[in-house]
C-alpha cells in the first residue's frame, strides 16, 4: 500500500482528531496520506487534493463517521476500484462496523494484506422528463420516491424488464440494494437481504392496497417507474441525502450500477453478529 | 322531518344531478331543502344558505360524494346535532355506504323514522407554538404528523395523560379514531378498530425502531406530541385535507372532541360486510 | 391486612427461599400466611391450606415466579376479590413487574395502604360440542385456537354479537385481552392495547387472506367461532397453559368474565416504562 | 414429442374426464400416453406404468389438479429432466396457471415446440438425529418446522454456511424457495421473491423477538437448524404434504437440490399478472 485517502465527517472534532492520528500512523509507515483541503488545514497535513481525485490516486480509502458519511463516499466516481474501510465514531453502523478502538489493530492487518472485502451492489437511477435525462445518480442503500406532506397518495406505474408489475398507490416506493435492506426499507416492512444476494428490493411505503408486499427481484432487472400523479409535491431521494422534485409523467429507471463498492470486512464481527446486535435479536 | 341540508362534492355533474332529484323528492314531501349558493344555482334551487349555517337549521344532512366529502362535513360546527347520510357516487366508502341506487329507498325509510345512527368519535387537535394556540381542528378519521420529502426521520416525544410514552423516530405519527382505522392507519400497519370502541390509535409511520407497534388507548386519554426535530419541513394534516407546517418545539395535543357525528347506518350492509367487501376477505 | 396468600412457582429454590423470607416478614407483622401443603413443607411453615381456598381467606395474594405463574393464578376462583402482587424472579414481566429486590419496600407500602391496583379484564371461553358445554375457562391473556402440525390451514367461521364477521382461513385465531396484547398476540402482529381499554383483540395467526388484520372490538361483544374444519388435530389453548382438542363443528364462545383481576401496580414503573424496557424502544 | 405422462388429482371426476380427453387428443397425434394403474382403469387407457417410472420415459409431464398436485410431482425422482405443464381445475394457481379451457390451445403450442419453461429452484432437506440421517426430501415450495398445539414457543438455533445466525424463539420456521414465497411464507409476513432469483427465504413464524424479520440468502447457502427444545411435539413438514416428528437435538440441513423443475409458462399470463390477479392488486 502506497497511498491512502482519508474522508471524515466534517466539523466533528473527534473525527478530525482520529484522522490526525491515522495520518501520522500511516506517514510513519511510509504511506502517503491524501486528504481534502478543509481536512488538511484542520489536522495540519502539509498537502491536500480534491475530494473527487482521491479514489484514482489511493490504494485504500478510510472513512471516518457513520453510515451517512460512507454513503456519501459511494457516490464518488472511481470509488469501486479501491477497498473502503468505514470507522464508526458513534455506535455501530451496518456499513461502518469498525469502532474507533479497533482502528489501529485493523490497519495493521490491512497493511499486512490480511483482510477481506465484500462486494456491495450499487444501483443507478436515471430520471427522465419527456424523454430527456434530468438526473442520474448511484446509490449504495436506496432510491426513494416519496410524496410531499400535502400530497395525498401517489400513483407509481411500475414495470420490470418491460413487463407491467402494478401501479402502486402509496406514500412512496423504495428501491433498495441488499445493503439498503437494513436501512429505510426495514422500517417500511421490508425483508433483510444478505449483502451478496444479487437483487433489488421493490418496497412500497404504506400502500393503499394492503396486499402489496415487498418484492425482491434479480439485480439483472431494470425497474421503471412512471409517476402518474400530477401533484408537484413528489421527490426522489438518493441514499437519503440528495434529492430532486418529480413531476407527473417523469420516469425513473433503476438498474444495477456498473461497479461494486468494496467494503473491508471487520475481522471481529460477522454480518450476522451485526444483525443480532443492531436488531437486539438476543432479547425480546 | 322539516328541513334537510344537502352537501355535494363540487363540480361533479353526477352529484349535482342527484342533488336536484333529491331536492325535488324532498320538496314534494314538504321538506325544506337547504343548499349553499353555488349548488342552488347549479341545480336551480330557489334559495340558498351559508354552508356553515346548514347544521343549525336542518334535521338531516345528506352528503353526496365519497368519504372525502363526508370528512369535510365532519368539520362543520354543529354537525353533531343531526343525523348524517352519506351517499357514495363512486365505489363503496367506509363512511358513505349508501349507493346512488339505494338513495330513495333509504330516504323513504328515514322519512318513516325507520333508521339507526351510529355515534362516531371525533378527535380534536390543538396545536401550540411557544404556549400559544396556533391551530385547532376536529377530525373524524385522523391527525397525521408527517415529515417532508427532504427531511430525514423526525423525533416526536409522546406523552399520554402526562406520562412519557416514547420518542418516536419515524416518518410520522398517525392519531386515528376507530373510524380512521380503516383509512390511512391501515396502510401504515394499524389494526381495525370497531367504530363504537371508544379509543384512539397511536400509530407511527415507518418507525426506525422496529419494535414500535400501533398502540390503542382509551378515548379518555390526552395524547401530547412534542416535535423535537428543528427541521422546517414537517406538517400536520387533518383528515387528509387541511394542514399546516410545524416547527421544532411545537406541541400537538389530541383528545376526544365534545360531540360525536351521527352517521345513518345502511339498512342493507353491516360494518362487517363493508370490511369483507372492501378488504376482499372472501378471497385470498 | 390480616392474612396473605403466597403462591410460588414450584421446584424453584429461589422462589421458595423468597417465600420463606416473605412468610417470616409477614408473620413478624402479625399477618397470617396462607400457603399450600407442598410449599408449607418446603419452607417449614406450620400449617397449610388448599390452593383453591386461598383467595377466599386472604386479603392479599403474592405470586412468586414469572408471568406464567401469575396467569395460572388468574384461573383460581374468587381471585377477583383480592389484590394480587406479582414478583418476578427472572427478568421483568408484563404482569410481574416487581423485582425480587423491590419485594420488601413494596410490601411496606402495601401494609401502609399505599398502593394502587389496576383492574385487568379477563375473558371467559365456553366450548360447545353439539350444543353441550364441554369446557369452560377464564383467561387473563388469551384464548388461542391453533391447528396441529400436520393440519393444513383451518377454517374458523367468526361471528360478533350474532353478526357474521368472516371465515378466517389461517393457522389459528387469537382472542386476547388488553393484557394479552403484549404476549402471543404481539408475536402474531397484533397491536398493543392499553390495559384499561375495555376490548377484545381478534387476531388471526398467519391468515391465508393477507388483508385480514387484527380487529379490536368492545369487551361487551360476544365472539363466537365455529370450527368448520373436520380435521381432528385442532386445539384450543387457554393462557398458553391448558388446552383441549377441538372437532369440526365445535363452537367457542368468548365474552368478558364477570370479574376483573386486581393487579397491584409497581410504585416504580409505569406501563409505558415496561413497554420501553421490554420492547427496547430506546434503541433501534 | 413421443411420449407424455399424465398425473391427475385422484378421485376427482373432472380431472379424470380431462385426462381422458387429453389422452385421446395425444394418441390421435401419435404420442404415447403414460398413466398410472389407477388412472388407466378409470379413464379406460389400455396400459399403465408405475408413477415413479413416468419421468424417465416421458418427454412431457401434464399435471391435472391444483398447486398441491403439482407439488407432489416435484418429489418424483427424475422430474427435473422433462418439462411440466400444470393445468388448474379450480381457480388459478401460482404453479398451475393454465386453465381447463386453455388446455388444448396450449398443447397445440407445445406440440409445435412453441413454449418456454422456467427453471424453478428446489430445496433439499436432510434431517439428522445423533448424526444419522433419518429423513431426506426435496421441496418446491417450503420446509416448515412447526411446534405442536400444546407446545410453547420452540428454540431453533440457526446457522448459515457455518456461521451462527440466531436462535429463533418462535412458533416455527419456514425455509422457502422463491416459488414458495407466495405460499405459506407470504401468510407468515414474508416478501415475494421473483421465481428466478436464486435464493432461500428464512422466515420465522410468529417470532417472540419482534425484530426478527424474514431473511433472504443466496441459494448457495446451507442453512442448518438445530432444534433446542426437548418438546416431543415438533414436526417438520415438506411442501405442506409429508412430515415427520422432530426431537430435541435433531438437525435439519437445507440446501438447494441438484436439479430444477422445468415449469412450462403460460403463453397467456406473466408472473406479474398472476400476482395482480391472485393478490387483487388492482383493488384496495
Amino acid at each position: 500500500m502506497k497511498s491512502c485517502g482519508i474522508i471524515t465527517k466534517r466539523n466533528k472534532p473527534e473525527a478530525l482528531s482520529l484522522a490526525r492520528d491515522i495520518a501520522g500512523w500511516l506517514s510513519a509507515r511510509g504511506v502517503k496520506v491524501l486528504v481534502e483541503k478543509e481536512v488538511a488545514e484542520q489536522i495540519g497535513h502539509p498537502d491536500h487534493i480534491d475530494r473527487d481525485g482521491i479514489p484514482a490516486r489511493a490504494d485504500l480509502l478510510i472513512v471516518l463517521g457513520g453510515d451517512g458519511t460512507l454513503l456519501s463516499v459511494a457516490r464518488f466516481s472511481g470509488v469501486e476500484s479501491i477497498p473502503v474501510l468505514g470507522i464508526n465514531l458513534g455506535g455501530l453502523g451496518f456499513l461502518t462496523e469498525i469502532s474507533k478502538e479497533e482502528t489501529f489493530p485493523v490497519l495493521e492487518k490491512i497493511m499486512a494484506g490480511d483482510f477481506e472485502t465484500e462486494q456491495r451492489l450499487m444501483l443507478k437511477a436515471t430520471i427522465l422528463r419527456r424523454g430527456e435525462i434530468i438526473g442520474e445518480s448511484t446509490v449504495l442503500n436506496d432510491i426513494v420516491i416519496n410524496k410531499g406532506v400535502l400530497a395525498r397518495i401517489i400513483d407509481m406505474e411500475t414495470h420490470i424488464d418491460g413487463a407491467y408489475l402494478t401501479t402502486f398507490k402509496a406514500d412512496g416506493l423504495i428501491l433498495a440494494t441488499p445493503t439498503g435492506s437494513t436501512a429505510y426499507s426495514l422500517a417500511a416492512g421490508g425483508p433483510i437481504v444478505y449483502p451478496s444476494l444479487n437483487s433489488i428490493i421493490v418496497n412500497p411505503i404504506c400502500p393503499h392496497t394492503i396486499t402489496n408486499r415487498p418484492l425482491v427481484v434479480p439485480d439483472t432487472a431494470t425497474v421503471k417507474i412512471i409517476l402518474k400523479t400530477a401533484d408537484q409535491n413528489v421527490h426522489i431521494t438518493l441514499d437519503g441525502q440528495v434529492g430532486m422534485p418529480l413531476q407527473g409523467g417523469d420516469v425513473v429507471e433503476v438498474h444495477k450500477a456498473p461497479g461494486h463498492i468494496q467494503l473491508i470486512r471487520s475481522p471481529y464481527k460477522t454480518y450476522f453478529e451485526l444483525l443480532r446486535t443492531k436488531l437486539r435479536w438476543g432479547e425480546r
